[in-house]
């Protein structure tokens, strides 16, 4: 049965952040919908501000808050007529909290797009390894929202230091060799942990690693997001 | 020198025909971007409707009238604080002029696009072929657009029925190894008529065809508009 077209909710997404990933975020949005033929995918509203005040330079003191351009974007995105909010980042989500107290739209969650995953997988997986940049290791994205559903395990501050930061720069940088090396190896440390799944937290992590290199399942968040984000708007018809 | 981030104008995106095509797009308005940091990169806003009434039944008269949806989607563009349009469709120029008449802001032609590129090739390019959908041959875009700089060569109504439209049907429905093989003949049928160049002027045909499979030089209209929209966009700066 066709889609009623009138009846789809408008997508918004919070984006920029950086803006490859929230292009690339679209792509996959498209793609995660199941849709025979234009019409029956989800209008969508991509506001790519990459303006917004760096995210790490203001968590450690050295830079601007990026909380007011980011209502903002929240603001154009209600404008538009938007249904619901997607923000393709997991630095982004330490603002989760107060984006959803100044907005009646909801906010969909990444690591509530990572935890439906994770529930179906075997109900036997209980440690979970966060691979993402050292600010989403230090905020805790994952646990503050999910709790103890799953024992969360970050990359140490050392290895942090020593492969994933050095192997994200690598990806950044175009020497993609360089970072599967050092994203390779900090995998490997982490799965000294007895690690039953990990969550691929940073854009640039999946360029390089996939699946096959991983002996525990693996997710990539920004996926996650996007099959998430899909799911609540289609329930929201 | 780092770009002022207050100088740089909101590039628009009249998206969503279709959904991927928009998606692909915005990957390739920042790769086309020359930016060190993502701060350096220009806001964008993809208003992504693919609700907007079918293109083709609207033009042999068997749809609706898709204009008011375009003219929704310019207003929220307008609102949201662009600077310019940009619409990665070959289709949708039909309406160009209407469309230009109905905002202030400047809207980038595909066509102009097209012609940028072809102004860096060889003097000598003289005869251009269009491999695109029906409607885009039966409109004449790039002729309407660009006169008589170029000759443009159309693929025949035969190509058309024989190879074109179902090479993209092919493509569309995922069997790629019958679209390439479809849409290597449709280039070499418009080749017998002594081509300089060939402008792939739909989103499904560079996904099969690549500068490799050509013996002239091939511009991706999309490739290119992302180009120029950044290029115009820098000279607004």
């Amino acid at each position: 049965m066709a889609i009623s077209s009138t009846a789809l909710p408008r997508i918004g997404v919070l984006g920029g952040m950086g803006p490859l990933a929230s292009a690339e975020f679209m792509v996959k949005l498209v793609h995660a919908t199941p849709a025979q033929r234009d019409q029956e995918h989800f209008p969508t509203t991509l506001d790519s501000s990459p303006q917004i005040p760096d995210r790490p330079s203001s968590l450690d003191g050295s830079g601007p808050d990026p909380f007011p351009a980011m209502i903002d974007v929240i603001r154009r995105l209600e404008s538009d007529g938007c249904a619901l909010i997607a923000m393709p980042c997991n630095t982004v989500h330490h603002w989760y909290d107060q984006l959803v107290d100044q907005t009646s739209l909801p906010i969909v969650h990444i690591a509530d797009a990572v935890a439906a995953r994770l529930r179906e997988l075997s109900p036997q997986v209980r440690r979970v390894g966060v691979l993402g940049a050292r600010v989403t290791s230090n905020l805790g994205i994952y646990s503050n929202r999910l709790g103890d559903e799953w024992e969360w395990v970050y990359a140490s501050a050392e290895a942090l230091d020593a492969m994933v930061m050095p192997g994200i720069a690598a990806v950044k940088a175009g020497d993609l060799a360089q970072g599967r090396i050092l994203l390779l190896a900090a995998i490997q440390h982490m799965l000294t942990q007895r690690l039953d799944a990990i969550v691929l937290a940073c854009t640039e992590i999946p360029v390089v690693i996939g699946q096959a290199d991983v002996p525990v399942p693996v997710i990539d968040s920004t996926d996650a997001l996007a099959q998430y984000t899909v799911a609540v708007a289609q329930a929201m018809r």
